[in-house]
């Protein structure tokens, strides 16, 4: 059993602290490890260092090795320039030579699990799923009707049998949907879960998959692996496709996909309103959501969190449901209700060629 | 005629701008020049900077020399510590060798006045009325029910004699007061101002004033000016008393105080409210209130103060009647409704002896 983590992606909804140059899987958001860090130690004593491989921008290769000092040399595979899930796992099929029948898992380097055991012991219960050849997903246990992240839904029609399987058949994939739509969801279905985007599969079977469903995609890079290629005219004419589409979906339909829930305190902390949420979730109590990271003093504000990462002091005075982030050179204050609008603003300087703030 | 502009006081509702090193009169809060800068100038053509005096802090008077370089050097008087406005006028009126008839103006350093003619047609309209010997100060024409300054009213029973002079006799000084009561001043009164603490008299009549209304100011600081005292000595025992409260009060009781009215776009700019309310004037029709001073973004705020005085990028988005201020070293965001409250959080750093954020 083998562990790839995907440490690409820009996360620019964690900016002003997220940037090109380190982004989010390389910031120590909770606590003092990076959310990379955190990922890779989570594994343990499941999936040891030496069987982790990372896959991320060729530019970070060096900030992988610094913060996972553990994994091998040969185990980072960068990439020349990101072409979306599909592609990473691929690139991680063909290149990462295990046999055939081995259980591969594959997860991103940027989320937060608060039950780490509870994690293992879910990605345990999908690596014996996968050894039966299906391509497994975990199923997050919903807290609530939230519209950042993909939905699973089991299939409708199936009769549960734990002692073949302990993972549930997943009748359809949802994409993130409309508040109302989410409720909906919630209400209709005993199989529900959120989409975190943690594969569990045998080499063969996702490679078999891939030629099957993503021929696009595995087709040119295998070739172009084969012929010597450089990397960089490789990917220029790959397609970008995010394995949940690439993959998951077409294969869920002929009903070779499998979901193992899972309860275990998980969060993608997709932007600054779901960090304060995970750190105000560790207040203690009469503290009306006050978070400070950092050097801060505030008067009279709720539900705030101030992010200093600029090594000044940050003072807030009767504030609500605001997000204000420091850092050395850009300062963010931004409604708590505002927070996914951050990229937007991202892409308006990166328009205006602003490259320095990026 | 001459002036003496009091430059003390610190300004701490404008922090984390202001600061002990370098106090609101020394800022630019609008436009380029700094408020003292500003005030010098918008006395000329009715006072030239040869008949202008400063009364400071003694560490201040290197800025005052810097900022004001057209005042005579003997013109900058500094004080060894701050015993508020009765003592800096009796300083001034004592050290400061004019005639006893001439007209002195009294004002301080840190206010905005957006029609300068009017203000000098205000203060020549004062000074004829204190060449009879009266008691004049400024009333400025009220746009609401400000809390943030006290009220003159005028006597009530008085005809006003416009050939003798152009003042109306003062009846009362109110103090700052409650929102309820200054409605009530408001629609009660048909002659009531706000106290601008600007004032103009004769030198003669304002020292004998302040030998009948506040001895133990003037007593002690004339006995340690005659003695050679150190200043630090002779401050040490003073006490500290405004020049409404000490004289301007007890002498509208016998009926030697007067009021000309002013109607010239005054602000004291008290709080970081009032200097959004200032610069938000300036706006363009849909602005939606958003000012900005110094490098910023924003998506979707309105009526918000972004001051970056910092030299980094501030970013905002969906905000509302907020206040964000960006220094070297500290960061301030405030609900607008807060703004008086800045004061309690430079009292509590006070208090933590973090002496580098005052």
């Amino acid at each position: 059993m083998y562990a790839v983590i995907m440490a690409g992606g820009g996360g620019t909804r964690l900016w002003p602290h997220s940037r090109r140059a380190r982004p989010k899987p390389f910031l120590p958001l909770v606590g003092s490890e990076s959310l990379l860090q955190a990922t890779v130690r989570r594994l343990t004593p499941l999936i040891e260092p030496a069987d982790v491989f990372v896959v991320a921008d060729e530019v970070q290769l060096p900030l992988v090795r610094q913060q996972v000092p553990a994994l091998p040399a040969d185990h980072l595979l960068g990439e020349p320039v990101g072409r979306n899930t599909a592609v990473a796992v691929a690139l991680a099929a063909l290149l990462v030579e295990r046999p055939a029948d081995e259980v591969m898992v594959v997860l991103p380097a940027d989320h937060r699990v608060r039950d780490e055991a509870a994690f293992r012991a879910a990605l345990a219960t999908a690596a014996d799923s996968a050894a039966h050849g299906s391509l497994v997903t975990l199923g997050v246990v919903p807290t609530g009707p939230a519209t950042g992240y993909g939905y699973i839904v089991a299939a409708p029609d199936e009769a549960r049998v734990p002692e073949e399987d302990a993972a549930r058949r997943v009748g359809r994939f949802v994409e993130k949907p409309s508040r109302e739509r989410a409720q909906q969801l919630l209400a209709d279905q005993a199989g529900v879960w959120w989409n975190a985007g943690i594969f569990v599969w045998r080499r063969d079977a996702v490679l078999s998959a891939l030629e099957r469903h993503a021929p696009e995609v595995i087709g040119p890079l295998r070739a172009g692996l084969a012929a010597g290629d450089p990397p960089a005219r490789i990917y220029a004419d790959l397609p970008a496709r995010s394995i949940d589409y690439a993959l998951m979906e077409p294969a869920s339909v002929e009903g070779g996909v499998r979901v193992v829930p899972v309860d275990a305190g998980w969060s993608d902390i997709g932007d600054w309103k779901a960090l304060h949420a995970e750190l105000a979730a560790a207040l203690p109590a009469g503290a009306a959501g006050v978070v400070a990271v950092g050097r801060a003093e505030d008067l009279g504000s709720s539900d705030i969190l101030v992010y200093s990462a600029g090594g000044r002091l940050v003072v807030t005075v009767g504030l609500r449901d605001t997000i204000v982030v420091d850092t050395p050179d850009v300062i963010l204050v931004c409604s708590a209700e505002r927070t996914q609008d951050v990229r937007a603003i991202v892409e308006r300087l990166a328009a205006a060629k602003e490259d320095e703030y990026l």
